[in-house]
C-alpha cells in the first residue's frame, strides 16, 4: 500500500478504487469496456470467476492510465478543476509532487500485470501492449502541447490533418484501441491479425473526439460537468478547423483576431461566426456519416463476435449528449 | 525520430546522445557499468559485435531512465541549473511541457528494449527489471519529496533509517542495481540467484550517496561541478542525520533554528557546528568501515567474476572526490 503526497486520504492498493478518491466521478467506460468486449467475445459462453476478474483487473489497468494522463495533463493545461474538484496539483502541499504521483499512479499498471498475469502466455504481449499505448498517448500530448505554446500560436497551421493526428494519438489509442486488444490478448488472439479492428476503433476514437469539441462549445455545461474552454484556449478542435474550411476572406480575419483570447466578447465574437457558417448542421451531417462509415466497416469484419463488441462500443457514443 | 517540445535540437532518435543535447557533460558512468560488468562475467572470452551492441544498448536505456527522472526531479525540485546548464523546464517555451518530455525519455527505454531484445529469452525479465527499478526509485522520490513539503518541515523526523530508506530506493536501485541486473539478463542468469549480490549493490549505492552529502557542503564546487544546497533546501542528508546524534541540547536548538533557511548566516552556522562536531572525521570513520564492510560482503561471494564486477564498482566509487 502506498501513501501519495501528504493526504492520508489517497491511498494506492494495487486494485482498490483509490483513484475516485483523488478525481470522483470518473465513469469508468474504458475500464469497463474490457469485460463487456471479453464477454462479446465469448459469445454464449458463462464467465468463470477467474475470467471476470483478470478482465475487470485489466480495466482497472486502463483507469489508472487515465488517472496517470489526467494528473500531468491538468498541470501542462494548467487547467484548475477537473469533475468539478480542484486538480491535484491544485491541493494545498501537493503542487509538483503531483507529477511524482502521477508517474507513482502509471507503476501501478505493471506491478499489477506482473502479480496477476505473470504465468499466463500472453504476458509479454500485456506488456508490449500498455507500452505501446503509454507512448502514442504521450506522443499525442506532445503534438497538442506543441501547437498552443506561448508565442508560437499560429491558426494558420490548424487543419483537418493536424487534428485527426493529434486526436489519434492523444486519445483513440488509450481509450478505444487498448479495452480491446486487452479482450482479444485474453482470448488467446494475435493482436497482429486485427489491424483492421484497430483502425476502426482508432476512427471511432475520432469520432469520439470531434463530438466532444462539439460538445465544448454547443452542449449544456449541466450535463458536460463542465464549462468549455477551448475557444479561448486556442485548442486545434474540430470546430475551428471546419470553420477555417468554411470561412471567407472576413470571417476569417475575424477568426484570427479572436481565437485563443481569454475575453468573453471574443469567445462570443467566435461563437457567432460558427452559428453563421452554420457549423452545427456540419457536425451533425459529419456524425451521420461517420456512423455509417463505421457501420460498414464493421459489418465488413468476418466474426460475428468481433462486430458484436464493434457496434456494442460504437452504440455507447452514437449521439450522445454527455 | 521524435521531436521534444519546440527545440530543433532536440532529438530523440533511440539511440543517439540527444539527451547530452538536453544535459551535456553526464559521466554516463550508469550506462557503461553495463558493459563493463558483463566484460568481467564473461571473463577471458572475446565479446562478439553483437555482445557489445546490446550492452551498449542496455546501457543507453537506463541513461534514459536517469534523464527521465532528472528532467521531473528538477521540477519537483524547483531547480535552477542542472550539469551548469538551466534546467530543461527552465528553457523558454518549454515550461511545463517539460513534464511530457520526460515521460517521451522514459517510454523509449520499452521501444528500445521491443527493437533488440524481442526475441531474447530474457525479454520479459528485462521489462519486469525496468519496470521494478522506476517503481522503486519513483517511491523514494515520494519518501523524498514528502520531507520537505512546505509548513510540514520537522527535523526532529530525520534519522538514520529515514535517510538509509530514502537514499536506497530514490538512488540505489537505478545507479548500481539494474547496470548489474542486465549484465546478469544478458549472461542467461536468474536474477532470483542474486538476492545477496542486489543487497551488496544497495549498500554500495548508500555509501555512494553519503559521500553524495558530505560532497555537497565539504566538496570544492569546482570538483563537483555546483555549489551544494543540502542545507537550505532542508535535505534529509547524512550529514543533518549524524549531527542530530552528536550535538548536544544546545548545538541542536542551532541547528533547528537554522537549517532549512534559504539565509547564507543561517547555513554558516550550520557548517560552522557541523566542524565544532567534528563531522569531517565522523564520515572518514564511516567511509572506511563501510569499505571494508563491503569488501568483506563482496570476497563472501562464491563466484570470482561477480566479484570482480562488485569490486571494479567498489573501486570507480571509493574515496571520490567528485
Ligand atoms: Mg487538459
Ligand atoms: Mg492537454
Ligand atoms: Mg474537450
Ligand atoms: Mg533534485
Ligand atoms: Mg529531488
Ligand atoms: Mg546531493
Amino acid at each position: 500500500m502506498i501513501l501519495l503526497s501528504s493526504s492520508p486520504m489517497i491511498l494506492v492498493n494495487g486494485s482498490s478504487g483509490c483513484w475516485t478518491t483523488m478525481y470522483p466521478g470518473g465513469k469508468l467506460n474504458r475500464g469497463l469496456s474490457v469485460i463487456d468486449s471479453y464477454k462479446l467475445l465469448k459469445e454464449e459462453k458463462e464467465l468463470t470467476d477467474e475470467e471476470v476478474f483478470l478482465a475487470c483487473t485489466l480495466g482497472w489497468c486502463i483507469e489508472w492510465l487515465q488517472a496517470y494522463f489526467l494528473v500531468l495533463d491538468d498541470i501542462m493545461d494548467n487547467s484548475h478543476t477537473r469533475r468539478g474538484q480542484p486538480c491535484w496539483f491544485r491541493v494545498p502541499k501537493v503542487g509538483m509532487i503531483a507529477v511524482n504521483d502521477g508517474i507513482i499512479l502509471r507503476n501501478h499498471i505493471p506491478r499489477i500485470l506482473k502479480k496477476h498475469f505473470r504465468g499466463k502466455p500472453y504476458y509479454v504481449d500485456l506488456l508490449d501492449l500498455f507500452n505501446e499505448v503509454e507512448f502514442q498517448t504521450a506522443s499525442g500530448q506532445m503534438i497538442d502541447l506543441i501547437t498552443t505554446i506561448e508565442g508560437e500560436k499560429d491558426l494558420s497551421k490548424y487543419s483537418l490533418p493536424l487534428h485527426h493526428r493529434i486526436v489519434q494519438y492523444k486519445t483513440a489509442y488509450y481509450s478505444f484501441y487498448i479495452p480491446v486488444a486487452c479482450a482479444l490478448l485474453m482470448s488467446g488472439e494475435s493482436l497482429d491479425n486485427y489491424t483492421e479492428v484497430k483502425n476502426i476503433l482508432i476512427e471511432m476514437g475520432i469520432y469520439f473526439q470531434v463530438q466532444d469539441d462539439y460538445l465544448d462549445c454547443f452542449g449544456e455545461p449541466e450535463m458536460i460537468g463542465k464549462i468549455g474552454t477551448d475557444i479561448e484556449d486556442f485548442k486545434c478542435s474540430w470546430l475551428v478547423v471546419k470553420a477555417l474550411e468554411l470561412c471567407n476572406e472576413e470571417q476569417k480575419k475575424l477568426l484570427f483576431e479572436n481565437y485563443g483570447k481569454d475575453d468573453p466578447a471574443c469567445v462570443a465574437k467566435v461563437k457567432e461566426l460558427y452559428k453563421v457558417i452554420k457549423l452545427e448542421g456540419v457536425f451533425a451531417e459529419y456524425e451521420s456519416k461517420s456512423h455509417e462509415k463505421l457501420v460498414n466497416s464493421i459489418e465488413a469484419h468476418p466474426t460475428k463476435a468481433v462486430q458484436a463488441v464493434l457496434k456494442s462500443f460504437l452504440g455507447k457514443i452514437y449521439k450522445r449528449q454527455k
